[in-house]
């Protein structure tokens, strides 16, 4: 279902054309009775005309290629989140279709150019080399959204230079998404740099008391720089998510 | 120091009149040199013509006089947080001024009216009555920081119907901040039902399994709604600061 | 008890010389010596006519067998929980029998229709697709224990309107399990609609701060609802089990 | 608003005479507009027919005397719950009424006697002397809501004759409510006994590893016992809540 | 080395025809240069005439071999413990010798009979089904130390009358070791049921709320029985190793 | 049973007329209505010629005078612990007797020599000045309890000099009590100068990462000395209890 | 016992006038008899010629007057440690001396300047002003010890452009002292701005997810930064003792 | 990159013929940016005369080749650390060079006998054959950055005897890094045997309550010993790093 049929049905309420209870029914059992494993954002998502999102963990291959059949089919731009590189291979194949990022672990069905609806940029700024992935799905997340994104990588809190030296891109974000693993520091570090809200991404990268990305987490939870808000850990989905509604205002 | 005299000194700078080392040093020496317990956040703060923000735990009523004072006259509006009853009672008479809250929680030095600012209107949306003095103290704190806000109470996620029929207040909003403790469902809730950014807050309201806040915390982390963010424990200060930003976007 | 004074006992039932109490009561009473895998609640459940129920992990396909045939000599029904497929596939192979529900994870060995015992409806009511499996497991487990049950699947607190409309199904089930990953709120806002006992169900779904279901446990612990209880993460055979007693009441 | 009234009310809805929406605004704004500290499960309660419970903590005694004076000129019945001595005493002596059980913590404006509604006995069975209070509110607020109850104290798993001496109580119980603290272990030994629903209410009593409830909670929901379910630590009153849904069933 | 050579060398030194010093090195460096892997308490096994004691894990097969191998040429008897089917088999073809006790994890040495020493009778007491391996080393470990020893198995305190029915033999034990997962009650149940020490055993038997032995073990250390000590979650040998101590005693 | 037959058996038992095997029976089997204050295992205590214990926690001066005066006059001694200065003081007077130890907060009923019962020595051991009440406790219960008694107190593992110049004492012991707060190392370090049983006991004391006695609970469960169980944070009574138990073997 | 009395002791030793047993006894038991309270550490402390500590916390003042008048009168310097402003004032009333620090909370009895053996500066280095109290004890006991100290404090890593004003103290520093509450990041930056090894102090500062300094302990365990290592939750004490050592190299 | 260049580059910038801009230009971007995954100390390692160190896990054997290729092309030494048998095998293969170390798990690319820079010698001492491979990542990489290293293996503090014969080895070490598993009590008994500072390296050893190093880890924070700091779990690497800083002081 794509946003111009959304947008006629919802119009026929208008009118009275359509009863409320029956819009209801339609949009609860439309297209989404045959796709069980689309988003449970759905409908939200419509009505901003932004893409399907579909999370792989738990869905096999046929299942994916399901539900993507069924979206494009309806004409909806589809990206599907945390996807293995093998699995993503046999979806691709047996779509004969599919734009893959592997770092990012995305598969994306849509324009190769997505057309840009936020009004300013958002900055992806991550730590180290290993909390790529999440960084790397928060900027394809934004990207397939609608979004212009810089991307600034390797900046940690114990090299400060590096991260000083990039203050520029820092400042001109309009929102800033912040992704760092371990002690979860760079957020803090980030937000005393800039005026604008700050979405810190805890990563599971570390080990022993890094507890899966729970240090991380915390420390972001207690950051004393106040523009900081957080998501749940390795969540580079949820991050770009909010930033594009923010972008959007 | 008040915005005008920063402009000035930056303005300065641009000319080349003041060099950089040597407006940092003003930046960073000036009044702040003596009021030690002014908020990390000051000079962004002043960047946004933001008051000054005093955070009360830890400070004895002739600390916080002392700071008030200080900033008063440099012309400075100044809001007092996390302020008790006996404390905010003795500061505002030492000071012969000073606008209280009980439940917020604050003291407010600065105009009745704080001119709006932000470009729509912040929701502050709670659970049940002992949330109330966290919503108080986000609402107050983003009323102080120039925003339009509309608040909405005892909207718990067991008796939907009053949730349901206070729809229209959630979906005017620019940015929504949500304060529930317990099991911290209401984000979820709300979320689902807004398509703007959603702010969580935990309270450590609750006993037993709560934990003091932390079962709504993790509930607001793993929300399956994806446009909600998270800060720390009964922090509404922070919640209505990034509103405040998003809402200046 | 040896096998043979099993049989010989449930055959004296079976020819009435034995009264069904006085039975009970000495199966009541003695040992069990051949099915050392069978569940500790055996001799209650025998005592309401239950089926077995053999719980498969840590156990062979061998031993699953040998239990299920001695269980089947003697006339009684038997559900295998939590078996995987493959080793549902080699204990029906060797049995020559079973009604397997991949989905659930059970393997019955009993009538296609049970005959209805409870006096009501239980309603087996599921957030996201993800949670299928455990309320796949509590509806089976329902059914077997010889109740009607009713399923409403996918809708998330996120998503009200679909559980909104299926308020006709929540309110004419006489007891309600409601199973949850992420944050768990969704018995709260089922609470909220009935004024029936709620048997929250905690799902293990989830990553980061969900820890493995911990997340969702305490929310539902500490619901705002008050006539939700909380059984065990995943386990949607004790919520059955419990939902079958109520529903006999 | 006494049932009556609210009767009155639902019927000229279905007569026709009132609208959907204008109901909604009567339930959700009368009364209850002047009591904002009344249970936000009041709706429900009230369509039960059942007292308007008030939570104690977080309440002054002037706001507690309010709410209960407004309920109480609604002809309702009231019971305030955690309600330490010296605050019940200066309700009481405000109201010039109300019926106070010390043990209980709770305060009751009823009739001495409630009819019996409940089809059953509710049992309430606690380990040691240190579960008392939570026993006691447990049976209180089951009596105060029309239900007959059967006491057993002191019962606890390490000193089974007494509790083995109980089993007629036990076994005569339509539900039961099982109070533990320290390991929680009375539950599992209750439910092995019986074939009715066992509510589990893991108490704060005891030090060190108890984690102050932690362990009883954690204990009771691994219970080895199929028919037990379980509330937050210290929840007698949601315990009964439960309890007398179920015994109406 | 075994223990009359042991002795010899200590009464050398009560003789004074060896130093302290020389002693020290010589009970520090003999044997044991070459068997690494054998047990820190190697000495005072030694003193007690016990057999040696090999913790599998973290150990390859040729690494066991070894060890095995020059503890046996010093005539000293060895117990494997917590190794794998697979590992054992290796082991034993290796060295062409070995009991294998594939339920306990062990591989023993020795005597098919040890000579008892201990003056009474160890009870080895567990819960479920799914805690026989823990239970099955206690009795293992705690036989080839010399003791005589009773097994009960499959009393969980959900089944009482199995416990129950088997008091003689809890009552003619001198120590108990009770073993059991979930909430890990049983150790309460059966410390109320005798005068004599109970040593505790969690097992990581569960799923969920169990926490891999986490709530067995709280509630164990928080039992209502006074004569329980407990020790690490699934020490099975720990166990077996005090009720030796004191059997000796 | 009530008071007087308690009273008549015990007579009975003192005029020969009842043998004291049948007494115990008859205690360990009826109930004790009068005295609900008095432990759980008081029957089992009862048979062993143990004092009653009475646990102050949670009683008042009024409550405990009851059992104390209910207990001495049925000739029985009474140890009440955790018993804090002011409370003890009150007991006293109101009774006009009682041997108060301030240090290990007990209030003694009872001969100032109890007899030795104990085979051997009990050492009770202590890390620091700040663990020396649960030592004391440990120390006084286990007098009580008829041991003899060798305490060692201040023999931290930072200095082992001191733990090293008393190995005699630890070498005499039968049982051995360790109490240690911090990281509790010191059972380890005792358990590997001994061949006896180790009781250790986590204290409480302690800041920051100490959590209140966990980490030294965990470090004692994880002790590489394989001859240690452990007991409850400040168990001192749980420690003698147990060590009682095993010096009458 | 200074250490001239100390040497003069072990000389004797050396010279073989004074048997090793001997010496043990008098190191052990002379003074030290009569102050329990004074630290562990004693020993190694004097060897190093470091004043004595006295820990304050569950001291009476008379019993730290009695330790601090005994090691003065042996011309013993001592600190006091962590003692409350009024504790301070009678310890100081009662002994007619002893120089407070009432931000540092400690009181010390020794030369108005201590001698400096540190080879090095220590610089004390923290985050907001909520750290103060931590970062004056490491502060003074570094000074006691005869350590230069730099003290920069207010330099979070929310505002860089304090701590980078302040680089050349950094770098100039032998040894760091971090203190940090809240996420605990200071450590990190500060680790990657200089080449020497710093100690990471979790200030228990904060509120909600900060969890008593937990939350910065963690986020400094998994620094970035190599060459961070950390002590316990406001340990400055212990931080100041190690970077004393570091500092005598 | 090698110690030459970068010496010339910053004394170009002294003699101001380079910007400071251009250096920090030069200094972020040179040889780093076509190796990732070098460490983000890089900078400060090289200043000091380090060999670079390359963590491998979440690196491909082709990514570590890269690294190493490039970082050898300029002269620089490399340490890969935890690398797995394989991974090592086919890093060495591919460039035909590298010292493979597999206990340590390290690689090693530069000369077989560093030269000696560190002042004193490092102790690396462990408590259990299963800490051997922390210890000796710790050694290894001491060594590599020119450090003296002695080791002490398998001297638990349940087995005293051996530590105190190796007090020696103690006592001449400059440095201790002590690793320990399980309770984690080695490096609190070190402590109080030497003067020096103390690294503690907790070792995820262990199993049930040892859980992954956690118990370990808090009881080295909570050593009792004051000369005690911590890293993280199971990081030797770091231990070693800072050991080598203090060791060049």
């Amino acid at each position: 279902m794509n946003r111009e049929r959304l947008l006629a049905l919802l119009s026929a309420v208008q009118r009275g054309e359509t009863g409320l209870e029956q819009a209801v029914e339609q949009l609860a059992r439309l297209p989404f009775v045959d796709v069980p494993g689309a988003r449970v954002d759905t409908h939200r998502a419509l009505r901003a005309g932004l893409p399907e999102v579909v999370f792989a963990p738990g869905k096999s291959a046929a299942q994916i290629v399901d539900i993507v059949r069924t979206l494009r089919s309806a004409e909806q731009d589809v990206l599907v989140t945390r996807v293995e590189d093998e699995l993503a291979a046999r979806v691709s194949e047996a779509l004969g279709a599919g734009d893959c990022d592997p770092l990012a672990r995305t598969l994306w069905f849509g324009p190769a150019e997505v057309a840009v609806q936020g009004k300013g940029t958002i900055a992806v700024v991550s730590a180290g080399t290993a909390d790529a992935p999440v960084a790397a799905e928060a900027a394809r997340v934004a990207r397939c959204f609608g979004n212009k994104v810089d991307m600034l990588v390797d900046v940690g809190v114990a090299g400060l230079h590096r991260l000083l030296a990039s203050s520029d891109t820092l400042r001109t974000a309009r929102i800033l998404i912040v992704v760092a693993g371990m002690e979860g520091a760079l957020p803090s570090v980030v937000g005393g740099l800039v005026d604008k809200p700050v979405i810190g991404v805890p990563s599971s990268v570390g080990y022993g008391a890094s507890f899966g990305g729970l240090t991380a987490l915390l420390g972001m939870l207690t950051s004393c720089a106040s523009n900081v808000t957080v998501v749940n850990i390795d969540n580079g989905f949820g991050a770009a998510y909010v930033a594009t509604l923010i972008n959007r205002l």
